[in-house]
């Protein structure tokens, strides 16, 4: 089939440019809706953006962004060699401009009923006693102050810097204070970076499946947003470091250790070379290291111990060792980039919480006895999880996860966004796989946490269970 | 004279659009470095947005949005009927893309040494003892549940939206809690607000002078930043007024109570005129009242309570009445804008500080009680730093305030910038008034607080005199 012919389309789109918003925004809204009224037919091919851009009299980078923004909703599929073409049944995601719908983010905005059995979102549901003492030292020592300061600290409070630095250097990644920016949690961290890396219509490198919260900066910033899968075993790293070097991304993002959702971990020699390519290509390789403390054996350093901070950037967080209301995350980066960091993060909010802060310094020396217990009971509980979907769901693919609150798994023949809303129908909320997709695949799979404890986490899989043999029926 | 013919300007221009990052940035990088070159002489006339897009083959908006980006440098000029002329002798502030060279957040970055006055940045400096007593409050109902959930509430914990309805209720405006978002801080509800209702090249309405974080917000949204005079006796309302209908903008600025800097309070008739306005035009007005609860004598109500929420936007903080640190701001809006901003709240930083929120759900009952407190002190130290004024620096021109932490005054003849960089080195830090001014202009003026004790004020008071003497000898 040849393309539509750049004046047809043209003739299509009228006085699409009319409106307020930035252009792509608005071409992407009229194709959108030429799309939905059936002007632009299933399977038919759109000029080239090169093409596009000269008949509309705009930069190609307009076009390029707003074909972008229908890829992502799935109304449009680019194969390589043939062009874009229409995806006119694609499902409606009900996204616009500024709006999400991924599933993660909408249970945290509307949270499912009483009664629900949440696994949709991941984290520690309490404050462990370290924390609690940890803030009722540093309350007493900031009400002892005769000033306290402003209160402004735009790059974080300096004894949570210095402490997070010592910590690095601890542990072989040598870090000084002016390398450290610290966030309102790790997803600040990644809204910040791309903030400060990606402008509308740049190529960011991401896993599939990745972290759902990553996806949806990215697609905030306008992103391409390119992917290289990760397998059972996980990442594949030479598929990872061809795309990084071919796409030249303004930034390519990393869960190393562990992959969320499926708790893999990369080895060492993978990392190493990761570094390289980072170096070599002088692009941006941020290394979520949000799950790394929940690991359930010795793991290799941090992508960062193998390279200079300029190329590769941390980002860590408390919140899935300790617990995610305290809102404690955190960059590693060169200091000209923390530098470049702060001043952004004056103008979105200041700085964070003081006393947050100050009792996540009073808090680090004890994380690793924290860790310790924590890890035991996630490893319990993993253990826990597996055996009961094995005896009660065998017919779903089931793997291991090295580390992280995690299981990734796979319901053969079954498209797991109808199935999740049987499952919310029987009480149990999970997250699709195609939510941690930005090319919404991975619908076979869903995401199941095992943070609960071992008596919900086997209700949970009865719950599952009656869901799937519903499903059966209809099947 | 005659605008440079589009095509020489082509020329010149290169290959300005190869690089990284959106056009507009682009073109406004080629631009600001023919400035600096010479090849753009001061006072050369440019093509007219709409020539320069055709010739370069763009978006209007492209060249609209880098125009401004200069224009708020103060590198070119716009005069209605005359076009946009270069300004080869701006002072350079030293801005780019995602930078800040704003005094007042420079000095949050990089603080001034130790024996400096800092009058530059203005709030409370240490932590009231009801905050104190609330936070440990809320610790304790926290670590006693058995369940303290994940801890990411996006639009902020139900206890504090529940009660700051109830605030907003109580004093006359009625509110939902789904009417209200919580925020880090009154800086974020502008970042966020800006987000989502300004694109690149959006025109914005602002007073002049304003408050600087405002201002970097809407630089950091690229909006072209249109200004209406806060004179001696306050906003000029009726140009402001005018200026919402004739400009149509995304989003109109304004602290009614207390104006930043100069301390000025919009009577009740101007704010219901604006509140009409803002319904009858379609301008979303946003109401910035974080200084509102520091009024030395009783003050109208909220712009909001004469208007529906759809129309006026209200933003609040504790952090001028209770302490920066705690960073517990909010906005009030009508329920729909509230569920946006909650969304791309959960894309920044999936929610606030969830203690701090509790603590400030615990303190808002003794709010008033805190209030009456420090409203005496400042009132006290606002009469003392005016005293010292006349009776050291008569020749210096200070007003009264009405509210809020600063006397705005003028310094006639002088450059405060310069002078600025003087008083530093004779210890005591003030922002000069061009950073309070979108447009650059105010440079006789500087902000001074009246925050600090009588004796540091004093203090302060005679350090500037001397700045002012070895001044006085240049001049």
């Amino acid at each position: 089939m040849r393309p539509i012919p750049p004046e047809s389309l043209v003739a299509l789109l009228g006085r699409w440019s009319a409106g307020r918003g930035p252009l792509y925004l608005l071409l992407a809204t009229r194709l959108r809706q030429l799309i939905a009224d059936g002007e632009l037919p299933d399977q038919h091919l759109l000029p080239p953006d090169r093409t596009l851009a000269a008949a509309l009299a705009v930069g190609r980078g307009t076009v390029v962004a707003a074909y972008d923004v229908l890829r992502q909703e799935g109304r449009l599929v680019r194969t390589r060699g043939s062009g874009t073409r229409v995806c006119a049944e694609a499902p409606d995601p009900g996204t616009s401009g500024t709006a999400t719908a991924n599933p993660l983010f909408l249970h945290l905005l509307d949270r499912p009923g009483d009664g629900v059995l949440q696994l949709a979102c991941a984290g520690p549901d309490a404050l462990p006693p370290e924390l609690v003492a940890a803030h009722h030292t540093a309350l007493d020592h900031l009400s002892r102050m005769s000033s306290a300061g402003l209160g402004y600290h735009p790059a974080g409070v300096p004894e949570l810097r210095t402490a997070l630095a010592a910590r690095y250097t601890a542990q072989g990644v040598p870090t000084t204070q002016d390398q450290i920016l610290v966030t309102t949690g790790g997803q600040q961290a990644l809204a910040l970076l791309a903030r400060l890396l990606v402008a509308p219509g740049d190529r960011v490198l991401t896993e599939t499946p990745t972290y759902p919260g990553a996806v949806e900066v990215f697609r905030d910033a306008v992103a391409a947003i390119r992917t290289v899968r990760v397998a059972e075993h996980g990442l594949d790293v030479d598929a990872f470091a061809a795309a990084m070097t071919r796409e030249r991304p303004a930034l390519a993002y990393v869960t190393a250790s562990f992959h969320n959702p499926t708790g893999t971990c990369v080895h060492t020699l993978a990392r190493r070379r990761l570094a390289r390519v980072a170096e070599r290509s002088g692009t941006p390789l941020v290394d979520d290291e949000v799950l790394a403390p929940l690991g359930f054996t010795d793991q290799p350093p941090p992508i960062a111990a193998f390279a200079t901070a300029d190329e590769v950037v941390t980002i860590g967080s408390l919140s899935k060792l300790v617990w995610g209301g305290i809102r404690i995350g955190w960059v590693r980066a060169a200091p000209a980039m923390i530098t470049r960091l702060a001043r952004l993060k004056a103008t979105h909010d200041l700085g964070g919480d003081v006393l947050a802060q100050l009792s996540a310094a009073h808090l680090l020396p004890q994380l690793d006895e924290l860790r310790r217990r924590r890890v035991a009971a996630l490893r319990e509980r993993h253990d826990h999880l597996r055996g009961e979907l094995a005896r009660v769901l065998p017919e779903w693919e089931v793997t291991s996860a090295q580390g992280g609150q995690t299981l990734w798994v796979r319901l053969p023949g079954t498209d797991t966004e109808s199935f999740a809303q049987t499952a919310l129908r029987h009480g149990v909320a999970v997250v699709p796989g195609s939510a941690f997709d930005p090319g919404r695949g991975h619908r076979e799979h869903v995401r199941i946490p095992y943070l609960a404890d071992p008596a919900t986490l086997g209700d949970a899989v009865e719950r599952l269970a009656s869901a799937w043999r519903q499903g059966a029926a209809v099947r």
